[in-house]
């Protein structure tokens, strides 16, 4: 979550700061996303973030509709964790010369990022839903089923590699 | 992921980095919990930061195990994430006056923190089978599923809450 630029009062302030974290988180995907694609080798981990970057261009105009939806500028503030899980990830993959143990790498970090934001959406559709706006809850739960396919989708390739290597 | 100390070059250095990472992250846990325990006000809450205090300790105690298992000395790395999470949770909690606000921001931080120690065991697990060590596996898997359950137990009160305002 994002550091501070006001004061937390209300569950509605709670809300719009979560909201501006995951805006900054997002907007950070887009961008680490890219060079992941770059580095990986496994043609089904390469799709799979292909397919990712599309959707969180996605998860970004949503966000910016849950703004205006309520009544806010779409407006992002720096969240440290999100940057300590992708420093992370461009470090350790960059420091990687064997294509596997990159990939092994960048399919850890990134679902990281992804357990990351599942929690964030999670929480945020249960206080669209206790501030009464079930019309800002439903849209920000499209993007929360989204996060757990693709979540998913790296597990089904992570247990893909551990029985390739276990045969 | 904790910052680096040596060059990853083999899925082994992936593991142990990762196991040094979770050894940080428990025990950052373990002095974050009980501040939380103080400050939240919702008695089912506090109960479950409670038990989750202790199972904490524990997963501190089964990771030295493994690193004992894996002929590791345990040592912790800092980690950028779950520093990045808690700071933001002590932030956050320390300025909500309502008690409400304070523990619905404790909730949505803890289940953060939740999130970030399923990806990384869920990570443990599938690296430690591929190395060949169902026996390391079967010692992280058991932590993994309380963190689950840890998180599904936030989720319920999380949803009581909501279902508590909607009624």
């Amino acid at each position: 979550m994002g550091l501070l630029t006001k004061p937390i009062k209300t569950l509605d302030d709670l809300f719009v700061h979560t909201l501006q974290d995951v805006y900054y988180a997002e907007q950070k995907i887009t961008k680490a996303l890219p060079k992941m694609i770059d580095k990986v080798s496994d043609p089904q981990l390469k799709q799979a973030f292909q397919s990712h970057l599309t959707e969180t261009k996605n998860h970004v105009r949503r966000l910016e509709q849950v703004f205006q939806m309520h009544g806010e500028q779409a407006k992002a503030v720096t969240c440290p964790a999100i940057d300590g899980i992708v420093d992370e990830a461009e470090e350790i993959m960059g420091d990687a010369s064997d294509h596997d143990v990159l990939d092994a790498a960048a399919l850890s970090s990134a679902q990281a990022v992804e357990h990351y934001e599942i929690t964030r959406y999670g929480t945020l559709v249960a206080w669209a839903k206790q501030l009464g706006r079930n019309d800002c809850a439903s849209v920000l739960q499209q993007t929360l089923e989204e996060e757990k396919k693709a979540d998913l989708k790296l597990t089904e390739i992570a247990e893909a590699r551990v029985n390739r290597v276990a045969v």
